[in-house]
């Protein structure tokens, strides 16, 4: 069994690989939902619904979010309403915020949903969302707090990130399975996620971490950081205002003690060492997802790297 | 001020007509809700929407209902999640029922909500729901009770018609200012709709019958049955089946002490006399609102009409 603590479009491109070298049903994604945001009076749960379309191969392959050929006659209409139109959700993409929310608002607990939804969309995977309570990020920034999905899609990340929040947090509990998932895997791959803002507010779950940390499993981390960037996302941007290095290395200090092994990229070879002395293995690929092929092969490295075992 | 009691089709097309010789701001329009409904967890109010799509010239001409040009993204897509396709709601007019929902689930009073959509359209008439408590109408069929959308659209009124029932009337209160409306108009019209499904639930609500029983305005129905046929809807099946004419007498019977004026199409020009029988004038006009000039003429009769006084 392979668990996976995953966000958004870094994570789904990793998945979509994953699902190509093993057998889905032995794979349980652990799903960020501090990033859900009610918006129109509905529940949408970005990076759960990403993973969803892009391992249904629904995705829209040049955003990484959304429907592949979506429309978006509702929330143009919306706007009729007085609603602002700077959250760009499709219509198809739409439909299943819908029925998500009808179902929280029939009191069906989320992990039942996100299994429910990843069922309609035929996936053979296990998905689990960290929590069955809210837990919202909030960006912090030089003005105030800042609702995540503002701070993303409205302000388009350009506001200084003085610090993360994730409120409800402390209150919250792993779904049901979730510690389970992390306790009896043979690997636990951290996937090459915002490790703020992606795997941050599941690791701030709490059970999860100590769970993590005492796991038999062979944990495994891939970093989003290729080259001092970041694929895709804010990561970069985090690190550097939040006092770290824009550096595999810095993201290896971020999951020190939480991880046996760190996969980085073939142009960030020379920092193998640094990583090492942080008492992990490093192992050296080309992280760049940018075919099917590719994705595949990093999702080998990374099988091949949990028959290593717990360090 | 005009007082409209409305349902669907047959009153937005009238209405339409009033706007054009009256002054909008003079139009209280008291909507059906008893044929709204609950689906994919949006509340759908499909006489309101149809009286507000006709009046900002958006309804589609072709059914009398939802928005012209509309698409249907949606409810294909919730077809992925187990949800019918038999109620067919265009994208644009869910977002009319996303808002409305959303506002209240936040508890707003039904008659703010329906006032903020017509606003939202531009309309300059006064909108009301008859309640802001939900009524719903039930078809009695041989089989036992069926929701009035299900009776409508899923089964294309194709079920012989044992009985009405309107669930949660007698609990119900007129929605604020429907009385005063009703008590002050110069003219209560009951729009060319379903005098069952239509009309009937709004005179369900206690307080209503009694008020247009009583009020000094002159009150005048324009019948929807026009030589034994309806033009729009179910209304003939169910004068048939349970026990009526099927005319435009049949109509003014079911009327009979709530009107003063009976208005029939040129056509039924025969039955003038046994509905003057029934204590009301009778005004044979052409009733058949096929263009603008049209139901503009029928609103000038109907206008000229409530010059003649209380009966």
């Amino acid at each position: 069994m392979y668990a996976v603590l995953a966000g958004g479009v870094g994570a789904s491109r990793f998945l979509q690989g994953l699902v190509q070298v093993v057998d889905p049903t032995e794979v349980t994604i652990i799903s960020n939902t501090a990033d859900d945001v009610e918006m129109f009076g509905l529940h949408v749960s970005p990076d759960t619904d990403i993973v969803i379309y892009a391992l249904a191969g629904a995705v829209n392959p040049e955003t990484g979010w959304g429907l592949a050929g979506d429309t978006f006659a509702v929330v143009d209409q919306l706007q009729r309403f007085g609603y602002p139109r700077w959250f760009n959700l499709g219509d198809r993409d739409l439909a299943m915020a819908i029925h998500r929310t009808r179902l929280l608002r029939e009191g069906v607990p989320m992990h039942e949903i996100v299994q429910e939804l990843a069922r309609a969309w035929d996936l053979e995977v296990h998905m689990l969302p960290m929590t069955d309570t809210p837990v919202r990020t909030r960006i912090l920034g030089p003005e105030g707090e800042i609702p995540f999905q503002e701070y993303m899609v409205r302000m388009r990340t350009g506001v200084e990130v003085r610090g993360v929040e994730f409120e409800g947090a402390e209150q919250a509990q792993p779904a049901p399975g979730v510690l389970e998932a992390l306790a009896e895997a043979k690997a636990v791959i951290i996937a090459p996620s915002n490790p703020f803002v992606s795997i941050g507010p599941i690791l701030a779950v709490p059970g999860i971490r100590e769970v993590l940390e005492q796991t038999q499993a062979t944990r495994i981390a891939i970093s989003p950081i290729i080259a001092g960037e970041v694929v895709k996302g804010p990561a970069g941007k985090m690190l550097a205002s939040l006092g770290h290095d824009v550096s595999a290395v810095g993201v290896a200090r971020i999951y020190r003690g939480l991880v046996d092994v760190m996969i980085i990229d073939e142009q960030d070879r020379a920092l193998a060492p640094e990583i090492e002395a942080l008492g992990m293995r490093c192992i050296v690929t080309d992280t760049i997802m940018s075919d099917d092929g590719k994705k595949a092969a990093l999702a080998r490295v990374t099988v091949e790297a949990s028959e290593g075992g717990h360090a």
